[in-house]
């Protein structure tokens, strides 16, 4: 990189600059743009790869004989179970396979500890004064959404390379009964990319905590999502949990929504026996099970876990390109400037982009203008209150090659647009 | 009918009577029959008219061209409400295409008026000292569990032929605030086969109710399930309830449950426009939309509004005669004998069956003895309690007719032998 930061630019080329990327910024505009970095979509061509589900399954029985057009099985198909067990490094009977949001039974979770309390609580978390958790920064907006919606106080600390802030986080639930559990994305995380260490999980695991009752919502909806050849293999949070003695700690989700169909897949838990019990007796009371016939859809589609991990790699070579392109603009365009950090995720969706304080707003304001759409500023954190307004989350998966270029060139130009103007005003 | 009622045998009769049952009885145990006449649940043959749906959708796009396979969509797919809204006599900006349970919608509505209060509440139900229901009875045991899960008290009224005993409902609501709403299954109820007349319905939107925000959870399971010709046309309860001022007070449900696949089928909510941001607004905080995918499946395969039509005839077809045989061996086996009544149900999935009070259990007991499994008695009461100990669901769709034959005439022996039993000992 030959450029040189904007803080050691003298007032005239700082000037000069920032004249430069206004006549940029109209360029871009005058472009009339309409590209989308939103939200961790697939793309069609990702859809594709799974339309052999349209003509499954072949079969109306599962593997006992069972026909899975009527009601029934609340648990979710055997054979599916064990297919996702093996991947999750669980036992079948230790997973729960559901509808096709993994987001929904994480809702589920948290509304009937609302209103029943967790399989170890003295009393309903909705009878208790306060109800807190913690939620490593930057993390998942609908994770926040969702505590959000039911009064849960968030507590925020930092998602480091190696996962959350293992000190901070145990710091914080050893003297506070109102805590009663915390959020985590441990491989690949939303947005940063960190993959959860065999360290900081199995301190999570083990940590007192003030609360009986606190709860990991551990959820490894990337756990099978790598971007190089180097796979992350999750922690192992529930045998870890369980050898510390907690072993209702965790409570694990995942999906099949970024492998075969975003819209059309298969949500799973997977949690300890009396985890599994407590959450089946809470389901049955409103529903008669799932939906088994796409479930077997998605077992004949897979065939088995080394078909989904055959499958993942066709995803594979579709968005490293994606990722490659937002790494190679950004370095391009922002390296060396002092304007922006940013990680190289190694799987997950999304690229977290660090701009100048107090100008992610600006960026993502400019970007709009232009017609590029990210994601609001903020988003990543709780009440979407971003306190040093510097995040930026970038999900490069849904547009084509050539759209994520145009894309992130034209990011880029608002990222040292908006550097600029802060650094001319100052 | 030649046979004499049980009550006007002399003595000896009786115990001669008794003894032939108990011969029967015994004859029917060495049978070893394995048949279930417990729950609800379309036969294998009723499934298989739906089997297309295994080769669709032939599209992945939707009517406007969005995608059905990734995410989004929160009130499902367009094309499949119009078609059931015309089904519901609604309009499609009224109804919620869901996932596979019209139950899971009820119980989200119940949950989150009890966390969040309904659209026009002026506190969460759960804030309340005391939140009740109106149950008319008999009725559908999962609404009774439903209710009971979460600590909502059931007042039971009685269920008439032309629906719930409105003028009992009325005046119940009128004085108590506590009551916040009422179950009803308008047509062809669950167990009493009842149409709920237009009068009734008009009377249950019309009245006055104590709490501002009464709902009547209006689950219209079975609209089109017809078993003659004469097919009944549900009141418009949402027009209804418009029209005396009380917009927000009906929520409606329907599924295509007992129409293409009991488990894999698609829910749906109908109501008014603030009941349905409402519910958006919940639901959105939990899922990023629905199986789309499915949703189109069903469009596919239906057609149109006349599509689904055409399809319940052919269930009709299946299902009349087991109807017609449950009716035909309770007649011959028991009429005249004053030991049972039972109804000949339009439409819908059961049969209600009442025995001589206080030998209902000891009929479902000797039953399940010989094999034959039916629905706990009291099942269709709330707490499971059935005061007379006189009710017994029947649900003849499930089994082939000759095991429907078999069945009914082992429940007819048990009917006779409690009843023989009990007046034998009076």
């Amino acid at each position: 990189m030959n450029a040189t930061a904007l803080a050691d630019l003298s007032a005239d080329d700082l000037a000069a600059l920032l004249e430069e990327q206004r006549a940029a910024y109209d360029d871009l505009k005058a472009r009339g743009l309409k590209l989308d970095l939103t939200r961790g979509k697939p793309s069609s061509q990702q859809l594709d790869l799974a339309d052999d589900l349209l003509r499954l399954p072949t079969s109306t029985k599962d593997a006992s004989g069972t026909d899975v057009r009527n009601y029934g099985g609340l648990q979710g198909l055997q054979e599916l179970r064990e297919m996702f067990a093996e991947l999750l490094w669980v036992d079948a009977d230790q997973v729960v396979a559901g509808g096709n949001s993994s987001l929904s039974m994480m809702r589920d979770c948290l509304v009937w500890m609302m209103l029943f309390g967790a399989v170890d609580s003295e009393r309903p978390w909705g009878r208790e004064e306060k109800v807190r958790f913690v939620c490593p920064v930057p993390g998942y907006d609908r994770h926040f959404t969702l505590l959000e919606s039911l009064g849960i106080e968030m507590l925020t600390v930092p998602m480091r390379e190696d996962g959350p802030d293992a000190e901070a986080v145990a710091a914080l639930v050893a003297d506070d009964p109102s805590i009663k559990g915390m959020w985590i994305v441990p491989t690949y995380a939303n947005p940063t990319g960190a993959i959860c260490s065999q360290e900081v999980a199995a301190r999570l695991a083990a940590m007192p905590t003030a609360a009986p009752d606190f709860k990991i919502f551990w959820d490894n909806a990337y756990a099978l999502h790598h971007l190089t050849a180097d796979e992350a293999k999750s922690a192992d949070i529930l045998t870890l949990a369980s050898a510390a003695g907690h072993p209702d700690r965790p409570i694990m989700f995942a999906s099949t929504s970024k492998i075969s169909y975003a819209g059309a897949g298969v949500a799973f838990i997977a949690a300890s026996a009396g985890n599994v019990s407590w959450y089946l007796a809470h389901l049955g009371t409103g529903s008669i099970g799932p939906d088994k016939v796409n479930q077997l859809r998605h077992a004949e589609f897979f065939g088995s876990a080394q078909g989904v991990r055959d499958h993942m790699v066709k995803h594979r070579e579709i968005i490293a390109p994606k990722f490659a392109e937002v790494d190679r603009v950004l370095s391009e365009r922002l390296g060396g400037r002092g304007v922006a950090t940013w990680n190289t995720p190694t799987g997950g969706y999304f690229v977290n982009l660090d701009v100048v304080p107090g100008t992610a707003s600006r960026v993502v304001a400019l970007a709009k203008e232009a017609g590029i759409a990210l994601t609001p500023a903020g988003s990543s954190f709780p009440y979407k209150r971003d306190p040093d307004d510097t995040n930026i989350r970038l999900a490069p998966t849904m547009p084509p090659l050539e759209e994520v270029t145009a894309a992130m060139e034209g990011v880029a130009t608002c990222v040292l647009l908006a550097a600029a103007e802060k650094a001319a005003a100052a």
